[in-house]
This record gives C-alpha cells, structure tokens and sequence, in this order.
C-alpha cells in the first residue's frame, strides 16, 4: 500500500522550506506601513518551528488529491494562528514566557503592546490568505479554522488551562483541555489540507477527523514527556516548566513510563486506521511516526 | 428622492435592539465551557455602546436591497471585531483604560489573561459567523473584514497610534492614522452589508467606499472634538486623554472651531454624495446626521 520510496525526511523538508516561503511572501514586508508592526510579525513567523502543522495540511492535501500550491494558503494559515498564540502565551499576563524557538519571545524582543498587536494581526492575515484562494471550500476552511481558534477551540482551552493551574485534574478534565488547546488547531491543519481539494468525500474527512484526534493527543503527550524530561537548549524553549508551574500533564497524571506507552499505542492504533490508504497516505504515516518518535 | 415618513431615530434604535438579540444568539452561553471565558465575553460584546457599525451594516444592506436577516452575521460581525479591539486597547500593555462603555473594562472585570484570550476569540467568532451563512458572498466579506483588521488596518492603525505618542504628526500623517484605526473598520462595515446582498453592483460599492471615507474621518474628528470637551460621565469612558497623553488629535492640529467646520463640510459632501439614490439611502442619510451632530 504504501511507496517503499518514499522517505519522510525529504518529503518534510521539501515541504518545510516550501511553507517559509509562502509565509515569507504572505506577511506584508518591512518597508510596508506600519514597519515596527510588520518588522514584529516577520520575527514571530519567519524562521523558526517544526511546521508541524504545516506538514499536516500538506498531507492531509496529499490524500485528498489536492495540488501543493492549493493547499499553500490554508498551510500558512495555520502556522500564522500557531505562531499568533505563541506570542500570545509568550507574554507577561499569561505564561511570561522569555524564550521562543531559541530566540528572545516576541515582547522581549519588541514590547508587550506590539506583541499584543502581532498576534491580533496574524489572526486576521491567516482569515485574509484564506479567503483570497477564492477556492471552492474556501469559506469552509474559514469556518473550520475559525471553530478551531475561538473559545471552543485553542483559545478556551488556554483559558482552562490557566484556571486548572495548582489543581489536579482528573485524565478526562486534561484530554478535554488539551483537545480545545492543541487538538483543535492539529484538526484543522488536517482538515484544511483535505479542503484545499475541489471536492472532499465525508469518508476521507471522517477518517482525517480519527487520524487528527490521535496525533493531536499524543503530540501533547509527547510534549509533556519533553517538558519533564529535555534541556532549554534541546527544546529551544525554557523546559520543566510544568512542574514549577504545578500545572496537571500526562507525566503528572500517568507517570513517565505510562506516558510513552500511551504514545506508542495511539501510533499503532494510527497506522491501523491508514492501512486502508494507498500511497497517498504516506506522508500522514511519516508524520505519525514523527511526532511519536520525538526524542524521548 | 428621501420618504418624508422616514425616522431615522426608530430605525436606529430597531437595529440596535436587533442586533444585540442577534449577538446574544452568537456569543456562546455562559453555561458553555469554558465558562469564564465565555462570561467575559458576554461582558464585553453585550449591553452597550451605540453599535454605529452595526447601523451601517444594515445601512449599506439596505441600500443594496439586502434583507435585515441576511446582515444579521455581518452586523455582529463588525460589533465583534469592534468589541475585540476595545477589549485589547484597554489593557495596561496599551491604552491602560479603567472605564468602558461606563463599567469596569474587561481585564479590569476578569483578569489580564482573560481579556486577552477574550479578544482573540472574539475576533475568531467574528470570521466563523459570517462563514457559517454559506451566504453567496461571504467570502468576499471574510476578505473584507480581515484586510480591515489586520497590520492594513485597524492593528496597523493602533500600532502607529502607539508609536506616535508625543509626536507631533502633520494632518497627513494623523488621516494616514486614523484611515487605518477607524476608517478601515467603517468602511468593513458599510461594506459587509452591501454585500449581504446576494450580489453587488460595483458602482454602488464605489459611492458606499466613498461614503465611508467621509465617515470615518468624520467620526474620529468628532471623537476627539468629544474627549477635548466632554466630561467622563457623558463619554462612558476617560475623557481628557488624548491632551493627557500628548497625542495629536483633529483639535490640536486644527483648533475647536476649524475641526466643527471640518465635521460640516463632510457632512454636506455626504449628502451632496446620496443625492443621486433613493429613500434606500435614507438610514446611510441618518447615520450621517448622527455621526456630525453628537452633542458639542
């Protein structure tokens, strides 16, 4: 079923340095009214990160039968509403956080008040490059990434986790906070990807909808192994703050050892739900694979 | 040309009421999780301020011959990217406001992190509700509204603001300012009900861009004649500011009396610009008469 040559470092690679491009061609130049803003949001966006989600779109693109260059804007949309709550989270009145992908964070690079305006910027440019494809499932991709951003999505599930900080939560009062905080925006980087498509069958999207539920589950797991277990260097970003912060994880909640066998099950049980997939599917495996098997 | 039957104060005044059911309906439920979130959004959408985009929603909708029900997205589309923006601008970060439509601003009222993430999940509730009307050009009006927001807009507009604190700025460069922080979202508005309309004419799109030119130099020159002379109980929110802050405003570039004069002769341009339409111009009249005639 799938193509023995494919190689999943290529494919990601190819991809990443595609989507830096498009991002790069998407947020408005420096030269470009009002400089110090633009000049923020090209540092907040440009240059840095995995492009997970990136990666998603693509192939989630890939499976639906959908060129790279149509799922471009539905791609830098996602990574602009990832990198807007980055710096968003990033700032003194949530996590104060000083460190971002190896580099000062956006307010301590510029200040808290043109932080404040980048985020709200790159919100409203990922909507703009939606909605200027003119695709036929444009206006549903706006919709999907907008239920994915707001209040019942990565927003609300920001707000739970600053209210559940010093509490203990229960394992479905955790899955339920990290599917709205990270599982909402890996869902629609997926489901975008199969929308850039003319046309989506409901099977394919039932299937994006399991395969996202998983990932988006064990790359916050993953996450929280990392957190407890790497250095500031290796993350690129200031580690073992969950303890400190006494905020609930998976490590908190299941303990270490329990934690990376639940990491490995939702990757069996992903390659299971592709199996049915042609080569289409593979750069979904690779990215599986990936995200199960970050250093640990 | 205008119905002699026409009262500008009861149409207003249905809308206003209208639109408040119809945001009451979007904004979710202070039952939903999460809950405070969600209250702190009720807080800051609901219950005030004159809904002056809204009225022009229906007003550009009107004149397109747009019924009031396929505005209703539109309209609380514009009040919420309003509300978003009064949310953020309030913060300590930026503006650093107490008072808001006569009540405790939001972070004031919650927190510092709430208002933030109230703000940003406004702005995406915003977006999800016109996409959720499948409305034939709603995705020309998602377009629209996020250009009007963006670092072109309205971001763009208080950034600059930020930045020419104690400034001196020339009467170009306070346009080029304002264009973009007020002008940009009037404009968003007028237009969004225009095209709540299953299709447009371009020239009716062209005398609503320059309608809302007019109105929204208008609308901010008469803001700042506002907190040069109102006191904070009439505003609903601290008057004297701007003198306070050192910021160029319409009066201290042009003095009292030059900017009451400037607010007259847009508002007979305006007129002069709506001579050519029927009674369907008659709320776009009204607004205008509202806008230059607020008490001062």
């Amino acid at each position: 079923m799938t193509n023995p040559a494919f190689v999943f470092d290529h494919w990601a690679a190819a991809h990443q340095q595609h989507v830096e491009q498009v991002l790069a061609r998407i947020v408005p130049d420096e030269q470009a009214l009002p400089e110090r803003l633009h000049q923020a949001m090209r540092y907040a966006v440009l240059g840095g990160g995995k492009r997970v989600r990136a990666l998603l779109t693509y192939a989630g693109a890939e499976l639906a039968g959908s060129s790279r260059m149509a799922a471009d804007a539905s791609a830098a949309a996602v990574e602009l509403i990832h990198a807007f709550s980055l710096v968003h989270d990033d700032m003194p009145c949530m996590d104060d956080d000083d460190l971002r992908r190896g580099k000062p964070s956006c307010h301590k690079q510029y200040d808290d008040a043109t932080a404040l305006l980048v985020g709200d910027a790159l919100q409203s440019l990922a909507f703009e490059c939606i909605a200027e494809t003119q695709a036929p499932q444009a206006l549903k991709q706006v919709q999907v990434l907008a239920q994915a951003t707001g209040s019942r999505g990565m927003c609300g599930g920001q707000s739970v986790d600053l209210q559940s900080t010093g509490k203990r939560l229960s394992r479905h009062e955790l899955e339920t906070m990290h599917q709205y905080k990270t599982g909402a925006l890996i869902r629609a980087a997926t489901l975008l990807g199969a929308y850039a498509a003319p046309q989506t069958p409901p099977a394919l999207i039932h299937a994006l909808e399991h395969y996202s539920q998983h990932m988006g589950l064990a790359f916050q797991v993953v996450d929280d192994i990392l957190d407890a277990t790497a250095d500031t260097q290796t993350l690129g970003k200031t580690a073992g703050k969950d303890a400190l912060q006494e905020k609930s994880t998976y490590v908190s909640l299941l303990g270490l050892e329990e934690a990376k066998v639940l990491v490995n099950t939702l990757y069996e049980q992903t390659m299971q739900l592709l199996s049915g997939f042609d080569c289409k599917a593979d750069p979904l495996r690779g990215i599986a694979k990936f995200i199960c098997e970050r250093p640990f």
